[in-house]
Formats: structure tokens, sequence, C-alpha cells
């Protein structure tokens, strides 16, 4: 079959290191569907572990962290699926990723698609639905059935992959959403997709809080640059809220600042479930079935902002650029 | 009315800076009760307090965090308590303590005391439950009315006041109990809490984990040097665990080892409803009066350690020692 690696980068070399080449079609064992690929986003996990490549490496690395395709083969173990099911994923961090012809996956990863949306717009959801997901549901103690609508959350970077549907399950329960961008498109894309208040981060935001007639809030989602913002977050965040963060730090984060007010803080990656094969891997799968209803039935809305054509190596170089940017918006997607 | 106070200490000085003094008796307006003091206890709380007067002190400040009386008035806009009612409070960090003839506290932070116990057992209770309860129910997302038998704490320096406890707490929910001790007598004490493994604080505890059969705990109570621990606790601690410390740290703590685990890390200071007068504070009422049905029933014990007598300022002195010995195993009870 034919798939899309990343070779090893040769030190100070400017070429992209990204290939088209082919390799063996798998075969689904145990818990594992043979998914037949139809298309894939991209996220900026992607960058990093392109980065992270080990210098050894006995092939090209096949990125790609969201699928959209139809399962094709399934393993003894499996119960939830059958072939010819349309499903999406996010899958496993430690296999080989989705920019491929066929990639094997877990089912208990993986959901069926939703019917009313095109696959461009289903495929851009699974990474990120279930980063957010997790991060409000999880992490920050919030319940999807119910309604808190005395309570703020400050999404920092609203208007990227995670922003975007975060924005919309806090919406759902009926948080006050408070998010920041700091261009006019992002600015707007954030508001569509429905945060009440939009503060820049490029500015002082406990200082644009107070002008918004607030002082504090319960909630806050870090998903870009949590050094830079901890000093703000540590002064906005209320006696007992909660801080999730899912970007990591580059210094020391000052976790005193949040000791006289019992603040909680907790990472959010959605790769641990996987990672460390727990017991909670299931909740992926039934978290991305509840997304998938919710997306049919409008309750979401996919967050997919651009659409390229034909998976290879070229395409695949240039979504990757548009992520490195860091000025992307919503969600990048290649259909095969 | 008498009191004890402590007064500004002249730098230098090795000299008791408690002090024996009369001042006006209060009066109960609004939320607070006047409480006749029966017994007060003494926590680690009272010794840093002590130790961070200001220079300029109007009064002596009248420390005590733990108290059980009689109350005595009421402020016109009490709904849960009437003159003559048995009560055990910790109180509000911003105000005057316990260590006096009468005392002012609002009734949201108060609950009738226990009626099997003693005087002296139940005012061992009320500060060191709240912190164990709150860390338990609150910040580890524990349900008291849930049993948790295939899951694990780790709570460190489990002879303490909060640790023994938090003991009984995490027993009463069916947590499998490792608790942390470096001498005999704690270890005996941690035992009799009810703590199933003991493990010694002063050596390596993943080791010591190892050997006993496991790798990892679900949930980790911090309640001595969390410099010190740190990077055992995040070896230690579960992909998704849950860590939560009463003692501040005094350098920086490096949060990013625990990222890939995706765990969360809470704050625990009691005194964080009232100092900040949060709509949360009648819930120490709330948690205080089921603290009491669990020490009339039994299935909670009081944590007394020792009782003095007479309240006074050399007593006093003579219990602050011990307190700031960090010898000291479960509670030290001053009855008047």
């Amino acid at each position: 079959m034919k798939a899309i690696g990343a070779k090893t980068q040769q030190s100070g070399s400017n070429q992209s290191n990204l290939v088209d080449f082919e390799i063996k079609k798998p075969q689904a064992k145990g818990h594992d569907l043979l998914v037949k690929i139809a298309a894939v986003s991209v996220n900026p996990i992607d960058i990093a572990v392109r980065k992270q490549l080990k210098a050894d490496l006995p092939q090209p690395k096949i990125l790609g962290w969201d699928a959209w395709g139809i399962v094709e083969e399934i393993g003894s173990a499996v119960e939830l699926f059958q072939p010819g099911d349309r499903v999406f994923y996010a899958g496993d961090y430690r296999r080989s990723g989705s920019n491929a012809d066929y990639q094997l996956v877990d089912e208990r990863l993986v959901a069926h698609a939703p019917e009313k949306l095109s696959i461009a717009q289903a495929v851009a959801m699974p990474l990120t639905s279930l980063t957010a997901w997790e991060a409000l549901f999880e992490k920050m103690g919030l319940s999807p059935e119910k309604k808190y609508s005395n309570q703020t959350i400050l999404i920092i970077n609203g208007a990227g992959g995670v922003g975007s549907i975060a924005i919309q399950l806090a919406k759902m329960v009926g948080l006050q959403v408070i998010a920041t961008a700091s261009r006019s498109e992002t600015k707007n894309w954030a508001q569509k997709m429905g945060a009440d208040i939009i503060l820049n981060h490029r500015r002082s935001l406990p200082e644009q809080l107070f002008n918004n007639g607030q002082k504090s809030v319960d909630f806050i989602l870090g998903l870009s640059d949590i050094d830079g913002h901890w000093g703000e977050i540590a002064e906005m965040i209320k006696p007992e809220g909660r801080i999730v963060s899912i970007t990591g730090n580059q210094h020391p984060l000052d976790l005193g600042l949040l000791k006289s007010k019992s603040v909680t803080f907790a990472w959010e990656w959605m790769y641990t479930k996987s990672f460390y094969q727990l017991p909670t891997m299931i909740t992926q799968h039934q978290i991305l079935e509840k997304v998938s209803q919710l997306l049919d039935q409008g309750i979401l809305h996919s967050t997919l902002k651009q659409t390229l054509h034909s998976l290879n190596a070229d395409v695949l170089e240039q979504a990757h650029q548009m992520i490195a940017s860091n000025r992307s918006i919503g969600k990048i997607v290649i259909c095969k």
C-alpha cells in the first residue's frame, strides 16, 4: 500500500523530510480494525513528532492522528464494529498514523462517523473533540448533562482546533465563554464558534476581563503558551477554580501562586489513555460516539476551515506548514 | 474576658511572645455566634501565624483554630443554632482565634458537637477533618457515599493530625491505604488509624511500594515536604491520577513530570472558603455535621493523643513547642 512517512532530517537540511513510500498492507488482529482511509486531518502533534524523530528509524514514520475511513477487516476480538462501517478516530500516539491507504486502530478508540456531515467535516473532529471533552468533562469535573449558567470559562486561544470545539462544548453546558484571539479573522471565528466575549491574548488579560465587568473566572483552559500566561492565569482564576492545560511548560510554573485559593491544575493529553493502555481507553469510543450524535443533531458543528486534496507528501508538507505557522484557524483536512 | 495572644517577637529574643491579657467580650451580629470556649486544639497553622506577625499589631494576636464551646449569643441573621447549643468548629483564618473565654464565629463554619465523645476527643477534630474531607471528597473527586475497593491512596505523613483522620476517611470509602511514617510510635499510630501498609518516608518510597507488590497508586495526599517528595510522587502516581497537597512548596515543582500521565494536582487549604467568603462556606457546616454523626456512630474515631489542662500562655507555649518539634502524633488538645 501507499503511505507518507517522515524520514530523519539531515542536520542543516531545509529539504522536506516527508516522502511517499510503499509498505506492506497490515492485518487486523485482536481488538484491531483495519481501516481504509478516505481522509485525514493535521494537528500540532504531527509537527511535534516529526521534529523528534530518532536517527535510526527502520522506515519512515507514518504520521497522522485523525482519520475517516471504512472498516475493511476486523480482528478476532472485535465486538463494536464490522466490515463496511464508516468510522472516525484519532488513534494511538505510539502506532503508525493515518497518512496511508490503510491503518490499524484499536476499536476502543473508534466511533461510527456522523452520517449528516461530509467526510471532510467529520475528519476534522476526533482529536480535538476528545481533547476538549476530556479537558472539560473529566479534568474540570463538569458534567455534559448539566447546565452551568452562572459560571464562566476562559479559553486561551479560542480559534485553534481544540479551542473551536471547546467553545462549543462549553456553550453546550451553558457556561459563559470568554475566548482569546488576536487577529480579526480569529476573533470572528471564535465568535462564530459561540464565544460570548473575546479578549486579545497579546494584551493584559486581567485588565480586559475587568473592563468586561469581571475580575475572575471559574475555569481556565490553556491551549497556548502556558508559560507566558501563567501569572495572568493565577490572577484570574477564582478560589477553588480549575485550570487545565494541554500545552506543556518550558520553564517552571509557580504553583505556589494557586495555594491560598486552593486551585486545581490538571494536564490533559488525549493520548494518555492509549499510551498507557488504560482501562479507560474505551471511554474514547464512548466520547466519539456521543460527539458523532451531537454533530448529527446539529448541537455541535464541524470546525473544518480548509480542505486540501490528494494525500501525498507535497500536499502534506503544505498542510504541515500551515499548522507550523501558528496562524491556522479551525481545522485543516486532506481528502484522498 | 481573658485571652491569650501572641505579641510581635523582638528580633533575637528567645522569650515566649505568648501573653495572657484582658480584652472586651465581643457581641454577636449577623451570622455570628458568640461561643463560650471550653477547649481548643493546636495545629501547625498556629505556629505559622505566630511566626508571621506584623511589627505594628494594635493588640496581641489571638491564635487558635479549633474550638469546642457552648453558644451564648446569636446574631440576628443566625438560622442554624440557638443559645445553649454545644458546637465545634475550626473557624476563620482572618479573625481572632479560640484561645480566649469567648469567640465570634460565622454559623456557616460551625456544627453541633458529637454527643458521645468527650470534649477533648471532639475538639481534636474540626480543622483536620475539614482538611482531609475537602482533600478527598472535593479535590480528589471521590464521593463519601461510594466504595473504591480497587483503588489505592498514598498518604505521606500518616500519623499527624490530618493524616490520622485522612486514613480513616479513606478506609471509610474502601480505598487501600498506604501511609508513611518513620518511627515505631508513628507507624503503630498510623496502623491504629487503619492504614493497610506503612512505608518509611525517610527511605525510597517507590522502592518500598514495589517491594509491597505495587508500582503506582491512584491518589496521593501530600501532608509534609512536598519539595522533597515531588520526584517520587511523580514517579508513583498512576496515569490520570490525582495528587493533593496541603503543604506549600519552597522551590519550583516540575509540573512537566505529570504531563504525559495527564495527572491532576490540587492544593487544599481549608481556610480558602472563609478567607475569600465563598458561597461554599456553608459546606463546612455540612461537612462538620456529617463528621459529628460519623464520630457518634463509631465510624470515625477521635485522633486525640494528648490533653493538657488550663488554657493559659504557659500551657499554650508547651503545646506549640510539641507541634513545632514535628514529632507530635495525632492531636494535642487544651481543656480549660
